[in-house]
């Protein structure tokens, strides 16, 4: 994900500093490669970090040779993760130019400039970011003016996909059991809802083809838990989303974690009995 | 709804007689009226019935002047009403040339020629229907040889777009108390999802704007119950199924029976506390 | 349960004819025997019914040779029969002697005359029948002046039942995966709640001894869903009668229905992916 | 809570030093009083420690002045508090010689020496504690011998008495919709679960008194997020306590957060349209 939009920042002409800590990975973009967080952004205008969970941003951000050692004052740190609305306001907390414009779209949408970028914090430096947005995405949203309303809106849109999947797990269960084809029942469902997240995933679970994963299950079980904690902050029930959590657990319990989060479907193919 | 199928079929050059409660509406078709559906039905080759519930399906198939004491062995019933898959059976027990082909779409799409028609039931008499189905729709899709499996794919879809409901609620609930702008959001899903369905049914939960009613929330919350009714029948569990159950019940509590069934977003505002 | 019941009847010195589907159930007991519900009730002062479910309740009472062919006027009719207060709506529309008076306790209770009798409809009538009541239990509790409010209230605490089954399922699988003996969290619930009922299903679920059944599975299936249905009545949403419902299907996927309805708790257990 | 213990072990004729944040508190114990938990524990056999939450417990036992700067390897750390399994770990972790040791009921149960103690950890260091718990309660129930494991139980404990809230809370709202006299009711299940946890919630549950609060609210919902936490560790389902931490989080959007958690039923009854 993160090495599309490097490439397509180098594209737009932009001059760009890179770090993983996979140094290959990094060396492969064909920027300059750093050895650290730090070196990375030292004297940079504006430094992105795009990482798998709250715990590598804590260490990247935080730790040894992380970012906040080395920003200026100035810098604008763009967190493109989907991590915690909590975390969000630390980092906020520790580095007051800071963004947060997570984006959605699977790598292939990232490297073909089709991202969707949600972006929130001060309204000016949202604006001075905008060619960078435009940069790596077909369209830049702005949610507000504090970073974590930003990290909300991309948990809360996770949260439609997952409900989208178990949907799809009820009613094929159902319609299995009825010997209805569920095939047939997305062919259905794609002239009613004319929509390619629907056409795609759903397709993976008519077929039951869960490997290689797009995004594997224990992110999506990780996505849903923080759009729970997030509403929990704003003391909002979200049954669907408790719901799904239940159904990412039964998945875990199951040893699925590996696989494709469209894989909750089997939740429910079990709970019918048509697994066993 | 049936008044846009049968100008279509008018359109399409088939002879038609058709039948309504209220003559007036009969009327106005620009067919030939009958006075009963025993009478609509008297020496045709098919009789479509597109109804509101279960109730009115069984008095003007089962009932006196009613379509099962006119028709010939011969004569196709398509039965076209979102009915239960429970009744669809006792409709092909009791005539053996009964097909099920509930349709997908609004009033305005039907006017279009635009439905989706799910049809089931004997192939032989699937073709035959073809071209009534092709006169009032985009799409023919079979689901299966027995009638009642076409209801169930109608009941699931009905339960897709239910659950999509559902899901706005709680990410709109929990995204209005993080200061967070639905249409915002909105605009985000509809990137993400491209899909009308979408788009008509999140912006009418983000408007918060739910009368006149497209479809009331009291048929909403039967056709929830009735997918639930097919899903026991063919023992599988629906959690989400029962979840939107709950929450149409609450929002005929509180009086939102004839509001559009998108208005069951407001149940998830209510209990994240912010309609008090 | 009915022939308890009758003993006892006997016992308190009531005169009593009796009638079952297999007679030599009926002979058993000691009464008078008769070959019809409706030679049974004949000229009696009350007739009591005690059914397996809906079904059987309309065939004794409305059927051929059943109750209502019979009864005259003054007679009573007691249903005692678990079942939908709809049913015991349309018992009472069509004898206005009607009472409801369905009992809690299983068979054993039955016979050491400590059921719990819940009895509904017109008080002179409730007070007429109380010897009868107090012949069969240790207490007699009035839940209105209407019957089927007597039904409604049998199914609630039916309901109360089944949840606890579940809190038993959740609570064990848990604890099995942090290693934990159930029968030390049982102990301890015991200690806590000090409930006979919480001893006697808790024993079960922790030993996993699920036949013969003191209560079939799919009869809790049903119980619940008569719960769900009253409770659409009255437009009152129970999302936990929803989930036991749910749980209930599954295990009825599974092979369990005629296993005590405590066997509930392995559906947790499978989830949990403690019985691959 | 910590203050009825203290004195049954002064009772007990244990030699007892005791530290609260609030000096008064601790001085009307009787016991000798420490300006810091360091102080309170040195040189002691055994250091408990009872409080409000993890955070509280962190402060304690980490801090500054904190148990663990004033602990010999050889003192027993009795951790009582109802923390989650994390911290339980980590309490373990960082002191060899800890158990888990909290306790089941209210504070007039402490002062009358009836509380039922869950202890796990190295046996050898359990029964030298027995006399301590032998102290206090009327029952030692051994949970295993890692401690998080009692913390497990304590959690799983409240989740039942969470769960039995639940319950009434539907079944009074469906009941009250049905005219039926919660009391009623609540008589009826004295009747068939001889519980005096029943007997006392459900009182408050229909008597609608829910203030001076017991058990707050918002203490309520904190264990049911433990218990998830803990669930989720253990890769176990909890749907019921998903359900539970929704009506809680309802009610802590309606003010509730202070009210008795019994105050849960009023979400049932909000969502019935009762309390319009």
């Amino acid at each position: 994900m993160g090495s599309a939009m490097a490439r397509n920042l180098l594209r737009a002409g932009h001059e760009l500093t890179v770090y993983n800590r996979t140094r290959e990975k990094a060396a492969a973009i064909g920027a300059r490669v750093a050895d650290s967080p730090a070196e990375a952004c030292r004297g940079c205008e504006a430094a992105i970090s795009m990482l798998a969970d709250d715990q590598a941003v804590e260490e990247v951000f935080f730790g040894d040779a992380g970012l906040l050692s080395a920003m200026k004052p100035e810098t604008i740190h763009i967190s493109s993760s989907t991590i915690s609305t909590a975390l969000a306001r630390r980092l906020a907390a520790a580095h007051a130019a800071t963004l947060s414009a997570p984006v959605f779209g699977r790598p292939d949408a990232a490297e073909a400039k089709r991202l969707l970028v949600v972006a929130a914090g001060q309204p000016a430096l949202v604006e001075r970011c905008r060619p960078l947005f435009d940069a790596i995405g077909r369209g830049t949203f702005v949610a507000g003016e504090e970073p974590w309303q930003a990290n909300a809106v991309k948990l809360c849109g996770n949260f439609m996909i997952a409900s989208m999947l178990e949907t799809f797990g009820e009613a094929f269960a159902t319609l299995r059991k009825a010997h209805v084809d569920p095939h047939l029942f997305l062919e259905v469902m794609n002239g009613l809802f004319a929509s390619p997240v629907y056409a795609n995933y759903g397709r993976m679970a008519a077929e039951q083809q869960f490997e290689p994963a797009g995004f594997a299950l224990r992110l999506g079980l990780k996505d849903v838990r923080l759009a729970l904690e997030t509403a929990q902050e704003c003391v909002s029930p979200m049954p669907l989303a408790s719901l799904l959590r239940d159904r990412f657990l039964d998945a875990m319990a199951h040893g699925q974690e590996a696989m494709d989060w469209s894989s909750v479907v089997q939740v429910s193919a079990r709970s019918a009995g048509l697994e066993r």
